[in-house]
């Protein structure tokens, strides 16, 4: 797990400058372009260019499932998980949906589902059938920690290879908001009840269960708060770990990441905790519903693009916000500057 | 101007119970796609459809001079409006991008430029070369507000024409934001202080010295709150009529309107005055930077889609809420049930 630790480059600042330079000079009032102008800055800087473009965008879900949803954390049952990786191929879930609206390659890997899916065109990294049980063991042993790294950071190579211009990755695990509450419960020092939420729609005994459970496994490791990788080892799950390995790689080789909701900013925690550099590579797309994600993005220092009450996960608050980038870039690189268009300045 | 209290229909409630049990019947938990469920219940309600879609969209700017512009209440000299015009037909305008990467049609309409833009391939619906200043007279007789308010109208007969199914209106006029708070200050009961704001980019000064001016024509006209026709024809401008001329309109002929910031929102209350029932027609899409929205969009109900610190006007906020109406629709029509995808249920 050495590659880890590789430095992260920083934003080009030239490029930044000339961005900012260019966005007084575009026909409106200067900042009345608001977030749009600092998403163009900033893709600029990311991407060192002074024509920020994100029309490839390739998307990568992860699935896998979790030792903890026998312990009657989620509304759904852990066969769901493999039924929503069939309904991924086939095109009837909702990331499909929105990934064909906006061109995106959408690709699915298998890290860890606890049924066979060899029939399914996907990619094949089952780390093995599910976690487990975070309540008597760790999720994961060291070996598999690393192979499912391992599987986000081959993502992103296929992502490069195919020039993408942004990355974003997405989950599908039942029971998977338990084990990023508990990575985030530990890594942040708060109780499971402070981050605890609905999930896929419990009610508020559902919550105060699911609550309860984490915090016994919690109290069972007790894993220092300063220990990113061994809190992502023994709370997590495969396709939160591949998640935090995608988020790192990606900003190690310059690629701008869109971060979906809650479950993909427990792995931007875990990876900004590896590497605190990444930090300018994670563009928030939405502040989700869960309960846990405005802590979340508190401590990440955080400002999402879009606030929907979004709460279904498998990436598609990051693909909702994907024409606002585009709409960025496209201002940015198409609009007249008052002298082009010949219009008087304030 | 009679046409203004037709009756407006409302939306279809059998559509929208239909729409509310395909939602339900969707693979994802229930109402984890938050504002985009509602969004898409909405639309099929409005469209009378079990298939809404938003992919034909229409933008009608309409661009118009102040009287008041000579009161030093703008950061940009008066020029600007019918420079801006060009700016828009020459596609170098926020606007002109936005509509270009949405695949919107665009029409612009001189409803009251101070200058002449004959030469310009625009639809020329000029009232008169600016409206008076309120500080001494009625923006406008009650001619000109019938005129202003039924060019508006002629934009969405064109619309409906082409087969729109969702119009956008935006507006160019430089100092409208000091007219439109003029407007809604006269119709909330507030005073001018409470609502102005920036505009384009004044100072702390200048909005102070902007706010006086507007309180300065309040007193002056001392316009009833409950008479919004008159109040728009004291303190508004062309093009601020011709919004709410379309506005109305479009609800009486069931198109859906997606209402873009300040200004527009200023026309929107004034449309619920004369008639409310145009309530459900209106969708806001975004919270603008512009101080007084706010409170705007609290007195119309009003919970805008973004919040992206854009003040840009020109319907560019609108704009760049197109895709997420698009999602939604593309959601709830190509997403799979539940048992098309044989996904166990919670």
């Amino acid at each position: 797990m050495d590659w880890l630790q590789r430095p992260i480059p920083q934003p080009d600042q030239r490029f930044k400058l000339t961005a900012i330079k260019r966005q007084e000079q575009l026909t409106k009032p200067a900042g009345s372009l608001g977030e749009l102008e600092h998403l163009a800055i900033r893709l600029a800087a990311l991407q060192a260019t002074n024509m920020p473009c994100v029309d490839k965008v390739w998307i990568s879900i992860f699935a896998a499932d979790h030792g903890i949803a026998n312990a009657g954390v989620s509304a759904f049952p852990q066969a769901v998980t493999a039924e929503m990786v069939k309904n991924f191929v086939y095109g009837g879930a909702a990331i499909s949906v929105l990934a064909k609206q906006h061109q995106a390659h959408l690709e699915i890997i298998d890290v860890g589902v606890a049924s066979c899916l060899l029939e399914l065109n996907i990619i094949h990294q089952k780390v093995a059938p599910g976690t487990a049980n975070i309540l008597t063991q760790s999720a994961m042993t060291e070996k598999q920690l690393s192979l499912a790294l391992q599987a986000g950071r081959d993502a992103v190579s296929r992502a490069i290879t195919d020039s993408s211009q942004l990355f974003i990755a997405g989950e599908m695990g039942i029971a998977n908001t338990s084990s990023a509450t508990a990575t985030a419960s530990a890594l942040l020092g708060l109780s499971a009840g402070q981050l605890t939420g609905a999930g896929t729609g419990l009610d508020s005994a559902g919550i105060t269960h699911k609550a309860r459970i984490i915090q016994q496994a919690l109290d069972k490791h007790k894993i220092n708060s300063s220990a990113p990788r061994l809190a992502l080892q023994t709370y997590g799950g495969f396709e939160i770990a591949a998640l935090t390995g995608a988020y790192l790689a990606a900003a190690q080789q310059q690629l701008p990441v869109l971060v979906d909701g809650f479950i993909c900013s427990v792995a931007a925690l875990v990876a900004t905790r590896i590497n605190s550099e990444i930090k300018p590579w994670l563009i928030f797309a939405h502040r989700s519903q869960e309960q846990g994600h405005q802590l979340l993005l508190q401590a990440l220092d955080a400002k999402p693009l879009l606030n929907l009450d979004m709460r279904l996960g498998e990436a598609s608050g990051a693909a909702v916000a994907i024409p606002l980038l585009r709409s960025a870039c496209a201002l940015h690189t198409q609009m007249a500057t008052f002298a082009q268009a010949k219009v008087s300045q304030a």
